[in-house]
């Protein structure tokens, strides 16, 4: 079975300034048609760690993909160290030189060396053209003696840019096709669900006995994220009918195993299951967003197509946005504080009436640091969800840091929202 | 000089269903007490890739910090691993025991077998007591012969549970002080900057001279995000005083050349420079959202103390709520259409008068993939700043997928809101 390792190249990912995207979506990518990632490094903007993680993962996987360092800065030195490394002298590529200058003519901006220089690539490789940016992909194979695996067989090198926006063009649209071409890869089999309201160990105990009894080839995983737990079954094979069949049979017992947890079937988060549930039963949504300050709506919102089930929100930090957009009670803030049923039950009927909304969800809660009183801890949140005929409220309190709890808050209020519309339809 | 390997484990970093935000976390804390993480390696839960991990990346580094692993569940095979790898066998840990069942009676729930197993340790490792969960830390120390830097040391192997909030406890608590305790690491001194309105090629053109003279121990990174590029110089050095001054000076330097670019000088986001400028002049803000969907509602509001300038927002993604909400104008709505310059700046006009603020940002565009017109193609967003007496407003055309054309929407909003401060203060 052929597999790939991921290098992601750039200082800013060993201090920690930026968080690295790129290999994840890369690895869906590639799993999606049989290629199983088996590791990823991340190395600084130095030669010699760059050289050894080519050295190196060469070792462990027959595809090794590069991102990052491609720049046109001086910072950048991936360039001539593959050159260096495959043993090529720079060229100039006429396709990617005209490229370039067409985009600096449609810009309306100068050009200069700089920009220019990007079309010099190593002799040694095959170009993938960028057509969303002026750095050039870069394709190299080199027979390998050293396979810790077994015998030679020529590895594959495929460098890219990190702009996430360019690597994932040239990534559909070169890569994938590229190597679909030069190998025949195993299937992969994935399934997973999703449940809320119940702790790792627990849904341990719950399926101890189908976990046992699993088939070998079969992997089950936990992934604990936002309150939620996924669990996933996979495998890979030849043929594809036959391990397909093979965990959805599985998967089938599991959710009936799970059933009383169960958000969804599907690998989706919480957002895109309420969405599918309000477009079925062509309902709208609104929300009334304290605490969160914006972020269930970003949620929302974030799903292409919201715009045919989400009406808007009302997000009051103040009193008087409160007052003035929700219709909450000037008294009932001041005697009972904004962090209380009687106020997060306002906030929801204010959202129905105002926004003019089938459903509304409404927050109030102290995220933390500041902010908590005695009788109200960093992490206290009153929830509530409903319609025009029923209104259901929760307190619930967190115990993490403001971040955390904005997303737990938020993914918390969108699940007692989908059991609402469930027990009310 | 002491430096750090991060080994995170998961089958999930390796098919992407989960990003990983441990290690830029963990590295940026190794960083302030001057540890430099020279790799990051992700590998799956395999027994084989696991092993070969920890013997690869101690010829790399001294100490090798791995996150992740140590659930309850059973497809966690990390703990066994270690105990084998450093040669102990499991033995229970009394305190760790006591903890476990303290924190089960607690919460009221049964404590299980898969729970008290927690308490299993490889005896040949120092726990790391782990007060926000079950997991301990471990910490394991083994002579390694075969260092590719030089002479043979003392290497250091720390794991850590994989949940965020368990592991910066851990990180804090109980790993960067034990290391300081046995190690003096080197300072490093960071100065970055931010900058707007221009490419990375033109900043490197215009810094050029700059660039070619600075020291060799200073190294200058350009690190482009969200249409803002940052710009970072790094050092290091035993004498805390001399390299902070010595960046100090460089950094003076490429401020005044920048300077009609910058945004702030610290490594701070936009949202946080707005924040500082409205607290300073004692103003308040709110925002009228369309495509934007609350979300520069949240990058404010996930600032710790946000209350004190941001009041609310008015998310309105149907034409009623920006009527009602917004007193858009109905006809205007109908025959400019939502994205046009006019209901933008009744938006601005709306959410200064009905949120009662001093600023306000109102947005309206279309972010894809779906919603595209043949004069407004998906990307074309318009932006309003302003207060009671001005508005500006800007067309913009973004060309990326959804997501990130709301993020860049975002930030290029709150940049021309902070210019719009400047310019009438």
């Amino acid at each position: 079975m052929n597999n790939a390792s991921i290098i992601t190249i750039g200082d800013e990912l060993l201090i920690g300034q930026v968080i690295d995207t790129n290999s994840a979506w890369m690895a869906q990518e590639l799993n999606k048609v049989g290629i199983a990632v088996k590791r990823r490094v991340a190395v600084g903007d130095v030669w010699d760690e760059i050289w050894s993680a080519l050295d190196e993962e060469q070792k462990h996987a027959d595809i090794i993909l590069i991102t990052g360092g491609l720049g046109p800065t001086a910072d950048d030195i991936t360039k001539p160290l593959l050159c260096s490394y495959f043993n090529g002298e720079m060229v100039v590529n006429e396709e990617v030189q005209e490229h370039i200058m067409n985009i600096f003519t449609k810009l309306k901006r100068p050009i200069i060396d700089r920009n220019l220089k990007q079309a010099e690539v190593p002799s040694t490789c095959t170009i993938l053209f960028n057509k969303r940016g002026t750095a050039p992909g870069m394709w190299f194979t080199k027979a390998n003696p050293t396979d810790i695996n077994g015998p030679a067989k020529e590895k594959i090198f495929i460098s890219l840019p990190g702009v996430p926006f360019e690597m994932q063009g040239l990534m559909i649209e070169e890569v994938i096709p590229k190597l679909l071409q030069q190998f025949s890869f195993p299937h992969i089999a994935h399934r997973t669900l999703v449940t809320a309201g119940v702790g790792e160990s627990f849904l341990a105990e719950l399926i101890k006995d189908f976990e046992t009894n699993l088939p070998t080839q079969i992997k089950l995983a936990y992934l604990p994220n936002h309150s939620m737990v996924r669990l996933r079954l996979t495998t890979s094979g030849n043929n594809k009918t036959q391990i397909e069949n093979e965990v959805h049979k599985q998967f089938e017992t599991l959710q009936h195993l799970v059933k009383d947890y169960l958000v969804t079937n599907e690998d989706e988060p919480i957002e895109k299951v309420v969405a599918k549930l309000l477009l079925k039963n062509n309902k709208t949504i609104g929300t009334a967003e304290s605490c969160t300050g914006g972020y269930i709506s970003h949620l929302i919102t974030a799903m292409p197509g919201s715009s045919a089930y989400y009406k808007g929100s009302v997000i009051a930090y103040a009193y008087d946005a409160k007052e003035n957009l929700l219709s909450v009670n000037k008294t009932e803030l001041e005697t009972k504080g904004a962090v209380s049923e009687s106020v997060v039950t306002q906030m929801t009927k204010g959202a129905l009436k105002n926004l003019n909304v089938d459903y509304a969800i409404a927050v109030s809660g102290i995220m933390g640091p500041g902010g908590e009183t005695p009788d109200k801890p960093v992490g206290t949140v009153w929830i509530g969800v409903g319609n025009a005929s029923e209104i259901v409220t929760q307190k619930i309190h967190f115990r993490f840091d403001r971040q955390q709890n904005i997303k737990l808050t938020a993914t918390t209020a969108l699940n007692m929202l989908r059991q609402f519309i469930l027990s009310h339809s």
